[in-house]
C-alpha cells in the first residue's frame, strides 16, 4: 500500500486520458483544489480509443497508468469514459495507488440526482458495449432503467469543432443519438465521455431543463476531492499547483487543440514523450 | 536492389494503411490483377493517421513497412494519402524492395485529366498541411492551379457508416468542404485520401458532371500494375491470387468493418498481430 504519511499529501494527482477529454475533469481539479498539482497525460499519439478492442484499450490503459505511476502520485485517475467502462471495478488496477475511474462518480451522481430511476448514458462504441454504466447503476439502485447509446460522432465532432448548439450538424447528430433516449423520459443524462462536456449546452438544449446532465469528468474530480479528503491527503500547500502536460504527439498540436477543453490557454508546461519509451517500460 | 527474377514475380504485393481505407486500392488490385498474392495491413490500434504530428505518422509508416517486409514482397503501396503526403519523394522508402504512395499515381491521373488546369485536391489535415499533392502537381504542370481542403471529418463519417448522398449531415458537410474548392471552377477533384471514395457519389453529386473525380488508392492500384509490368514482374500464375489481411487491433471489428470498403465480404484471412511486435522489430 501506499504510504499515507503528510509527505504524501503533497505529491501530485496524476490524471490521464486518451487524448484530451480528460482535461475537462483537471480543469474541474483545478477549480475544486488550486492548491494541487496534476500531472496530465493525453495519449495523443493514439486517441482515439473508443472505436478499439477491449483488449487493445486495457493494453493501452496499462502502458499509461505505468507512465503515470512513474511520477509518484498519491492518486490516479482515469479520466477516460472508455478506460474506465473497460477497467471496470478494478480498484488495484495502478496497484498500491489509489485509483478511480469516471464510471462510479458519475453514476453516483446519477442516482442521487434520479427521480423517477430513469437514467440515459452516452459514450463510446467500447463503453457502451461494456454496460459498464448499466451494471455500475444497478448495483446502487437494482430498479433503476437504464437507456444507453453509443454516440460515434461526438468524439470527432469535438476534436473538429463541430460544436456550437445552432449547428445543423450538431442538431441533426444530437437528434439521431439521443432522440431514443428522450423518448424514454429520463430525467438524468450521463456523459460518459469527457469530450462531452464540449457539446453540454446543445446536449442540454435537445434534452430539455428537466433532465440533469451529469459530466463523468467533473465528477470524476469531486470524488478525488473527497477521497482524498477521507484519506487526510489534501496538499497544504497554501501557494497555486503547478499543472504538467504530457503528450505522445507534437507538443504544438496538444496546444493548439487543448484549449476548448481547458477553458483557456494552457497555465502549465506540455512535454512530448515517446510512446515507445512507455511501451518498452 | 531486389532481386528481379522470375520468382520474385510470384512474390505478393503489400499494401499497408492506417485503417481500412487501403482496402479501396486492394480492391482495385484484385480486380486490375486477380492471379496476384496480396498482403494487407490496417493499423487499426492506431487509426487514423492523419490528425497526427509528421513525425508520429513517419515513424508508424517505418514500423508498418518493416512488418509487411517481413513478408518478402515484390512491392510495397502505402495505401494511404496521409502516409504518401508525408513521405513524399522518398522513393527508398522501403528499402531496395519498390515502394509507391499514392499522391504520384494521383496526381499523374488528374494532370492527364485536367482541361483547365484547375485541380482541387482532399484529405487529412496532415495530407494538405504537407502540400505533397500541390508540389507534385507543379512538378509535371508548373502553371496548375491547385486548390486544396483538409475534409477532416470525412474519414470519421466513412467509419461511422454515414455516407447516403441523401443524407443531411453528408450534404451539409461536403458542401462546407467542397465549397471553397467548387468555386474554382475545378475540373479535376483528387479524392486524396483513401476512405474517401466511399463517400464518391454524394461527391461527384456535389461537384458536378464537368468535374472528374480521381481516387488515389484506385489509381495506385493502376500505377503498380503497370510499374510491374514494365519490370516484367507480373504473375504468371494462372489461378486467382490469395490476399492475407493483418490488423493490429481485433480481427472481429476488421471484419466487421471492411465490407463497405471491399465491397463485398473479405475473401481471405485476417489475423490479428501486436504492435507491440511490430516497434520492438
Amino acid at each position: 500500500m501506499a504510504d499515507f504519511s503528510v509527505q504524501s499529501s503533497e505529491k501530485a494527482i496524476g490524471v490521464f486520458d486518451s487524448g484530451l477529454g480528460g482535461l475537462t475533469c483537471v480543469s474541474e481539479l483545478m477549480k475544486l483544489m488550486p492548491s494541487e498539482n496534476i500531472i496530465y497525460f493525453g495519449d495523443t499519439a493514439r486517441v482515439p480509443y473508443g472505436t478499439r478492442s477491449k483488449e487493445t484499450i486495457l493494453e493501452y490503459a496499462r502502458q499509461d497508468v505505468n507512465f503515470i505511476k512513474s511520477f509518484d502520485v498519491k492518486m490516479i485517475i482515469a479520466a477516460c469514459g472508455t478506460v474506465s467502462s473497460v477497467v471496470g471495478k478494478q480498484k488495484d488496477f495502478a496497484g498500491d495507488v489509489p485509483f478511480t475511474g469516471v464510471v462510479i462518480p458519475a453514476v453516483q451522481a446519477a442516482c442521487a440526482a434520479t427521480r423517477n430511476g430513469r437514467i440515459g448514458v452516452i459514450g463510446t462504441a467500447a463503453t457502451i458495449r461494456s454496460g459498464a454504466y448499466g451494471k455500475a447503476i444497478r448495483n446502487i439502485r437494482q430498479d433503476a432503467v437504464v437507456i444507453g447509446n453509443a454516440c460515434t460522432m461526438f468524439v470527432p465532432m469535438v476534436e473538429n469543432g463541430i460544436t456550437d448548439k445552432n449547428d445543423i450538424v450538431v442538431k441533426e447528430m444530437i437528434k439521431r443519438y439521443l432522440e431514443p433516449i428522450r423518448r424514454e423520459n429520463v430525467d438524468v443524462l450521463i456523459l460518459g465521455c469527457t469530450h462531452y462536456p464540449i457539446l453540454h449546452e446543445a446536449i442540454a438544449e435537445y434534452m430539455g431543463e428537466d433532465v440533469r446532465l451529469i459530466s463523468s469528468g467533473a465528477e470524476a474530480a469531486k470524488f478525488t476531492m473527497n477521497m482524498l479528503a477521507g484519506k487526510n491527503m489534501l496538499s497544504e500547500r497554501t501557494e497555486s499547483g503547478k499543472v504538467s502536460y504530457y503528450t505522445s504527439d507534437s507538443k504544438e498540436l496538444f496546444e493548439a487543440n487543448a484549449h476548448a477543453f481547458i477553458g483557456s490557454r494552457l497555465m502549465g508546461e506540455v512535454t512530448q514523450i515517446s510512446i515507445d519509451d512507455i511501451i518498452q517500460k
